[in-house]
Formats: structure tokens, C-alpha cells, sequence
């Protein structure tokens, strides 16, 4: 193990890969990892791009990506699939488009597949963000399709959101992803080729304008990612965001926030499991289980009870 | 308090929107009147419709609700409203129309804006649907529009998920929304006068032709809500599937579920609040909570360490 993590602190890249699936399946060799790793991480800028399926986020990351790695940075990707009998085969596509990038050496990319369980999903991505980022990479891409909680809860671990949509979607998925509008910080008209695009600018600049903003500007940049074309003003934006993070101090606010949510996450879990152990083996409680379940007792009281059974004897600060 | 909760229980109207504010502000008389409800629930059918904006879904809701008020059920209705810069216009219309039912004095509508906080409206939700059907609901109908985690976390609350989507939105909505595909018992295409309504049916049932059933087959249903087309297929799709949850057992067991999910959130309510005190009061652990924001203590040993002080002081079963 020793070894393992010397080899990840020399930058070997096969010690990362045999590291993040390690993390990934939670053990006990991965929480060494992140031990060993979390007075490190903080400085890789953390971006995260999301939008609705069919609207060209591999190949604008895939763009985005291999100009950072001809520039010379060191660039990590981590894709979330929500792996689903409904969308599975279309993104697998774009996927294998997206391992060409994989020839570069300062590139890494990761896919991680929510498997359906929708809850370890964003503790798993911060895992693997972090070991990505006290590698050494200035660039964390975190790569998401939309679907609802996943979704939000990955960008929340983002610096700078870019919601990419394509020209014609229309009202209906404005709306739609009304929720994910609210915390992007860039927003991307994709397929800008295709009629109606400057529409589809005009349209949403019209909405951003009637926002109540602070300091930031929500630029809107077209792109044609196929071709190329917007991926400089794209990463210009990016950049900027990231210039803006650090002027307002809103840098190290982030990471504080994220470091606080880990540790409460972390302190949750290790309640649940607790309490579920404590329910196994004691019949008291597992007869209260049951009486809440039948309906017969209310879950407020028992909770008090069961709390106050759990913290407080003789326990208090 | 005792005397609203004696108005509640010989079934007064007025008592009963007074009590839902209450459970939804959280007060002391909310607590209560939970507490008070708790033996009495879990008759109800509570039955879930989502989809995406434009589907139609308040209008068809309300020719649902019609129908069954006229049938002489006792009708509750929850709106869940994302309130979003984005949408807030949008949805008000449909509102307004949905107030047309309040007419029937066995239907009453109770509308939840989730004002930007994700994490409360699934409990809210939850409290709602339960004084609802303690009051003597039979059917209790949650309406949201889908915004990600909200969505997710209300349907879980249905016996019965009912997912209205329009001709021709296509592939990229029905992948955008394959997470709640997959929870929803009965598709509805709605607006179905319009271009590529049979399109539509039929990529559905060849999609849900590959999924993996057991026991219920996904029915398809074709409405025009506006003009009241279809709806008595939609009762009967529902009536079947709340008569296959009884069949199969599976209504109990939605309910222990909930019941159990309901402790465990309020057993995490009260330990997070527990956590954030004494972190508060105790100077070691503000110290600790501070070096894991600034990164130089790893967030697993402190939540290891935080557990062990405030549960396991002398406190094991």
C-alpha cells in the first residue's frame, strides 16, 4: 500500500487509476488514499459540464479538454453515466469519442457509473476529484448527462458550471432544467450552426438579464463543438470565471463548504450505520422499528426516543 | 389546539388548511397534529404526476380530480412548485385553472412552494400527503413539475406514478427524463390530437418492451386533457394499479417503507442539529471543524473522531 502512494505522489499514472477504483468501491486502501491525500487537494480548478442529452457535451468536453492538454496542463475527467435501460446505448457513442483524448499522457479520464443508486454518487465523484486534484491536475472536468439528483449534487462540486444546451430546445427544456439554470455560471449554445441559434442567445441573455446578479456576468457562448468553433472563447470564459472565484474570495469559501459538506456526509453515514446496527441488535428498538412501520407508533416520537437513547447517556459535551 | 384537532377530526375544511400550514411552517401545532394523525393514516391513494413543463399536466389533473369528485371521492390535491426566476410565470396559469376544482367541497388543493430549498419539500411533502389522508382522503394527487431531486424524492412518496409526456419531444426529453421513467407505473401521452401522438405511444411500449417486469405491464395511455379525452382510461389505468399493489402486497409494503424513511429523516434531522450545537459550544471541535475547511485534517478521521465523542461516551446498547 505504502508503495501504491508513493507511486501516486511520483505521478504515476497507473498508481491514480489503480487509486480512483480503489476509491470508487469504497475500500478500506481507498479511504487510505484519501487520507493521505486530503492535505493536498484544493488547487485543481473543478469544472463541471452538464445539458440535456444530444446536445454535443462529450465532444465540446473532448475539444475543451485537448486544447488544455496542447497547452500543456494537466487535465483529469471524470464521467457520471447515469446508467439507465432508456439511455445507455446513446451515450456510449460519445464516450469512445471521448478516448481518443486518452493518447495525450497529461490526460486522465475516469467514467463512473451510478448503477442505478442515485445517493453515493456525488460522495464518490468528490472522492475521485479530490485524488485527481492532489495528483496534480490543474483541471478537473466533471462531465454529467441531467438527471435530477445526480446532477445537481455533482455540479455542487463544481467551481464553474457550464450548462450546455443546443439551438430550438425551446421553452419546455428552459424550463425543464430550470433548476440547474440557477447554479451554472456559463452557458453554452452548442450545434450553433443549426437555425435558430442566435434565437436561442438572444433568448436566454433576455432571461439572465432579469436575474438578480452579483459581480458575475453569465456570459453566453456559442460553440460548434464538431468543428471546433467557440472552444477558445469557451475556455476564455471558463478562465474568467475562475479569475473571478479568486478576486471575490469565493475560491476558498467553495473549497471550505466542500470540506465541512464531507466531513457532515462522512459523520451521516457513520450515524445511519449506527443506528441500523443498533436496531439489529436490540429488540427494544427493533420492536419500535416495526411499531413505527405497522403505523401504530408515530416516527417523531420514536425518533426522539430512539435519539435520546443513542446520544445522550451520559454522553453529553 | 385540542379543539382544532377535534374540528380536524369531525372533517373541518377550514381546520384541516389550518393544520397543513402549520405542518408545512414546521411549528410546535404541526408536530402535533402529526403526531396526532400518525395511527390514523395510510388509506389514502397517493398518486404521483410529473413530467415536463407544457405537458399539460394541471389540466389533466383536474379533469382527473373532476372525475373523481363527481364520483363522490374525497379528493386531496398537493402542487409542488418549483419557484424558479425561469418558470414562475409559466406555472401560475396553470394554477389559476387547477382553482376551478375548489368549486367541490370533497376536493381541496393545497399548493408547497419549494422556494429554492431542495432538501425540506420532500418531508413537507410527506407530512402534507399524511394529514391529508388521516383527514379522510381517498385519493391524494401530487403534482410537480420535474426539476431534478424534488421530482425524484416526491414520487417517492406515490403509491402510483404517473408520467405525462407530449407527441414529439423525442428522444432527448426521454433520455433527459430516464431516471423517472423508470419509477413511474403508467405513461401518458398527452395532447395526443396532436402530429406523432401513435409515434410516440409506440417508441414507448417498444422501450418498455426490453425492460425487465414483473407483474405489471407498464399501460400506455393516449388523453386529450383539455377536452376530457381519455381520462376515464387513466382512472381505470390507476384503479388497476392500486388494485395490483393490494394484490401483490406491495401497498403495505410502500407504506412500512415510507413509515421506516420517515424515522430515519427525523433520526438525521436530529442528529445534524445535535452535531452542528455542539460543535458550536465546544471549542475542540470548532478547532477541528476549521482545520477540515482549510484542508489540513482529513475529513474521514475527524468524522471518525467527532462520531465516537458524541455517541459511544459510555453510550452502547
Amino acid at each position: 500500500m505504502q508503495e501504491l502512494l508513493s507511486r501516486f505522489d511520483g505521478r504515476d499514472p497507473v498508481a491514480l487509476g489503480r487509486l480512483l477504483k480503489e476509491v470508487e468501491n469504497g475500500t478500506p486502501l481507498g479511504q487510505e488514499a484519501l487520507r493521505h491525500t486530503a492535505p493536498r487537494h484544493g488547487c485543481a480548478h473543478v469544472v463541471g459540464i452538464t445539458g440535456p442529452p444530444g446536445a454535443g457535451k462529450s465532444t465540446l468536453t473532448g475539444r475543451l479538454c485537448k486544447q488544455w492538454a496542447e497547452a500543456g496542463l494537466e487535465v483529469g475527467i471524470v464521467c457520471v453515466d447515469p446508467t439507465s435501460p432508456f439511455s445507455g446505448g446513446a451515450l456510449l457513442g460519445d464516450r469512445i469519442r471521448m478516448l481518443e483524448l486518452s493518447s495525450y499522457p497529461n490526460v486522465f479520464i475516469k467514467s463512473l457509473a451510478t448503477r442505478g443508486s442515485l445517493g453515493g454518487t456525488a460522495a464518490s465523484t468528490a472522492d475521485i476529484i479530490q485524488l485527481m486534484d492532489a495528483y496534480g491536475k490543474d483541471v478537473v472536468v466533471v462531465e454529467t448527462v441531467g438527471v435530477g439528483q445526480v446532477e445537481f449534487d455533482v455540479m455542487d462540486l463544481s467551481d464553474t458550471v457550464v450548462l450546455v444546451n443546443v439551438p430550438g430546445l425551446g421553452d419546455s427544456i428552459q424550463t425543464l432544467k430550470a433548476g440547474i439554470m440557477e447554479i451554472a455560471d456559463i452557458f453554452v449554445i452548442n450545434q450553433a450552426d443549426r437555425p435558430g441559434a442566435d434565437d436561442s442567445v438572444r433568448d436566454l441573455q433576455r432571461m439572465l438579464a432579469d436575474r438578480q446578479g452579483a459581480g458575475w456576468l453569465w456570459p453566453v457562448v456559442k460553440t460548434v463543438a464538431t468543428r471546433g468553433e467557440g472552444i477558445h472563447r469557451l475556455a476564455e470564459a471558463i478562465e474568467n470565471h475562475r479569475a473571478y472565484l479568486k478576486r471575490e474570495q469565493l475560491w476558498d469559501e467553495k473549497r471550505r463548504r466542500r470540506n465541512r459538506q464531507r466531513l457532515m456526509r462522512e459523520m451521516d453515514r457513520l450515524f445511519r450505520q449506527h443506528v441500523l446496527t443498533r436496531i439489529q441488535m436490540n429488540e427494544t428498538d427493533r420492536g419500535l422499528l416495526e411499531a413505527v412501520e405497522r403505523g401504530s407508533q408515530d416516527p417523531f416520537s420514536a425518533a426522539r426516543y430512539l435519539f435520546q437513547e443513542i446520544v445522550n447517556q451520559g454522553g453529553q459535551p
